[in-house]
């Protein structure tokens, strides 16, 4: 038979390179029946010819029907329509119907409950202007040093070396990085061996509360608190205690108390910027909360997630910067660095609790995404990350104090705040009888999503006064219009 | 104070552009107290005279400098160095040294034995040649694709879409893609909605257990097995029953015989190429097994890793197209498609378990890496995981020909085999009082690295007489090279 040039549409604008374009137009041929197994494809010359393209392109299509066995070669013969085509039909199951829908439910028990769905605040998609959490602004990510980075990884020597399986603990080159950096920022006198690296501060506390709780362990967390922390530690059985939260932090009284009477296994602390109040806790407290760890002999998770963000003080050195016992998990993240969606986060602790996080991190997902980890490592060691971080802090300073001087203006008889040290989020508590859920109501009529309340105290779904108001993703415009429309959904409540 | 050519060294030889070359100078000089807050910077212009050279280049250095907060402009003044300098010395703790150590070991008391390390073989490093496990060759992976899906990434528009939050059962897209692909391959009759994308099948495996198995569960797995599997279910507090395997695949009898005993939970087959024994599980032992799912209400995960590589018949339907109550969790990857490296892998269940997975997973890590999810996508989309996949199989193919003739041929006396339809190994039995424990002892001497038998039956690390052959990773030199040192060592032994 004769192939004409009308069988083979060629359509050079398309991305397709024109060989490949050739092949699937044949590899359809064959699959319709058209060119028959054992058939004779026409010499490369010819084909070339009817198709007015190049000769080396009709070979390399022919090379590639062979790579994928749709032709067999016989030298000096020619080549012919694989008599075996390599177009699997899988063989049936007996007595399967032909097209079965899927079941719609299990047959076997789930228990739909088991991993509860926590009811939070979920943003309404449908206004333009958001008071999130407390999230970086993705338009400021440092897109252009992640896109230089990825450049690299269309090196194919770069890229080949993560192709096989890789360290569950993370990249070398990053865990080298991440000790210098936290030494130089934080004052962590650390080595590689003592750093994980998760998948976002996150990964770090599933893996410490599997390792470390047992079900009706005790574990002191503040309130309000930080519920997807909170989730993890109940889903292993915790018994969560819960303790206030004051202008220096968390309230160590209680803490102690409660260790006076029971045995503490964890405490988990947001020691800057605590979420949601964003106060600091003190140097003073710290050092005590050091001494309590020892003389009780539980272990701290110290999530310092945003410890490069401050702005008006210098932000006080880590706990675990001082931790001469072993009572410290460090924990942090990349994800307010760089942008949510990049997942890098680490967690710091002696080499005996890292051995165990090691392994169960190799039974979850056997190790971390290896190009981006190597990229990360290399933003690190070329001060990529401390450049950014500078202007960054410059920007959401700037944000920051735009926010604070709007509110005072527009809301000052309605509200009570103080400036945050740094971080994404101003806390306020609404006066005049207020409450977060109505003023949040109201203000999605016009336009502007802020939060009804629901996500700071634990299980205290009850209206009440506070709202946490993200300003670090909002323009100096957009602060100046949702502080608008905040004030006037206000002025008709009041 | 004046700057002069010596002051900042400019090498337009490094990578490092020429404006930051300036700016980090300039950085230095403030730092090291040769610049002294509030002291003034030169006129770009004679800045640029000093340097010789451009003088927009000065004018990003000092643009460099503001956004990082060393200098303040005043404008029709000129610049001067900030009398804040954002260089943030963190506030000491009281009562700290100066110098402390990391603690080597947590105060707080953590169980070693939490999590076991199994004492699987692991291969030496010292040997040119490995018998592996059953790897895909990462010489033939498909880099050139993955390195054209990384070139969009250095599109700013693509990747800044990716840089927040994203769904926790993963991208949209590919699970469009995925639903389709499963359906012409596999015959499943599913919606994305069926779908979620894990690091791996080993992140699916780790989700159902943790969901499906609570202590004391019966689950069924077989014997020889996938100890990272076994170890999983173990972790969660399952008491695992073995059941055999043969030339059909694993025992329905066996099973059957349990269920009549005691409640199970969930049975673990490896339908195709089951690890390590490479038998498939017959058609009509698939139907009987969906039928004793159905009788005894018991979970299947369904652990179709390999079902892409098929050489010399076709693959046999998964139970999962033929599961009309909802008994089956199909689990597969791409790891072994692309690279071990490149970890996505997916579950398919009914919705009321995906549900689940998600908020489990979102505790766990949040979400997957979103632009490797997007590239998976579009390579799916394109019809290039297809294409792969034919010349791979092609490939590979060719190579368990050569193993299997080479074994045949040189050491047919001493073992026994069968050829394997697919996968990536063969499973061998030593005869003549041989046992993998001295291969492998002996064959190491002598520059091959090959199993000593030790992984395969569960908790047995007796000496025995199997051990399987990875034929995949190794050309046919290669392949040439390892069999004649087997044989070798073999005669040395008998």
């Amino acid at each position: 038979m004769l192939l004409t040039e009308n069988w083979i549409h060629i359509d050079k604008t398309v991305q397709v390179p024109v060989y490949l374009q050739i092949a699937n137009g044949i590899i359809n041929l064959i699959r319709q029946g058209t060119l028959k197994p054992g058939s004779a494809l026409p010499a490369s010359r010819i084909l070339a010819g009817k198709l007015a393209i190049h000769r080396q392109t009709v070979v390399a299509a022919y090379d590639e029907l062979y790579a994928q066995s749709w032709v067999d070669v016989y030298p000096r013969k020619g080549i012919y329509v694989a008599k075996n085509l390599p177009d699997i039909t899988p063989r049936l199951l007996q007595g399967t119907i032909e097209k079965s829908c899927f079941a719609s439910k299990t047959y076997f028990e789930v228990d739909e409950n088991k991993i509860p769905f926590p009811d939070l605040f979920k943003p309404a998609n449908d206004t333009n202007l958001i008071f999130n959490d407390g999230f970086p602004d993705t338009r400021l990510a440092p897109v252009e040093l992640m896109v230089r980075e990825y450049r690299r990884f269309a090196n194919y020597h770069f890229t080949s070396k993560y192709l096989m399986y890789g360290p569950e603990h993370g990249s070398e080159n990053l865990r080298i990085e991440l000790a210098r950096f936290l030494g130089e920022t934080r004052g962590l006198q650390i080595d590689p061996e003592h750093i994980l690296i998760a998948k976002g501060a996150q990964m770090a506390i599933y893996l410490i509360a599997q390792l470390l709780i047992s079900r009706n362990d005790t574990v002191i967390v503040a309130d309000p608190g930080y519920p997807a922390a909170n989730q993890v530690f109940e889903q292993v059985g915790a018994s969560l205690e819960l303790v206030p939260v004051d202008e220096c932090g968390i309230d160590l009284d209680a803490i102690e108390a409660i260790c006076k009477k029971k045995k503490v296994r964890l405490v988990y602390v947001i020691p800057h910027h605590h979420r949601p109040t964003t106060v600091t806790l003190s140097s003073e407290r710290r050092m005590q909360l050091l001494e309590l760890a020892h003389r009780y002999s539980f272990a701290i998770i110290e999530d310092d997630y945003d410890y490069d963000f401050h702005y008006s003080s210098s932000p006080i050195l880590p706990l675990a910067s001082a931790d001469y016992y072993g009572s410290i998990i460090y924990i942090g993240s990349f994800c307010k660095t760089i942008a949510p969606g990049i997942r890098i986060g680490f967690m710091v602790s002696p080499p005996n609790l890292i051995v165990q996080a090691m392994r169960l991190r190799k039974m979850i997902d056997r190790q971390g995404e290896q190009l981006l980890e190597e990229a990360m490592a290399n933003l690190l060691k070329n001060g990529d990350i401390g450049r950014h971080l500078k202007k960054a802090n410059k920007i959401y300073h700037e944000r920051r104090d735009i926010l604070c001087r709007l509110l005072q203006e527009q809301l000052g008889e309605h509200i009570n705040f103080k400036i945050p040290d740094g971080g994404f989020a101003v806390w306020i508590k609404y006066l005049n009888g207020l409450t977060a859920f109505d003023v949040s109501q109201k203000a999605l009529t016009m336009g502007l999503t802020v939060n009804n309340g629901k996500d700071y105290f634990y299980k205290n779904l009850q209206p009440n006064q506070f709202v946490r108001l993200g300003f670090a993703s909002l323009n100096p415009k957009e602060l100046e219009s949702a502080v608008g429309i905040l004030a006037n959904a206000i002025k008709k409540l009041v």
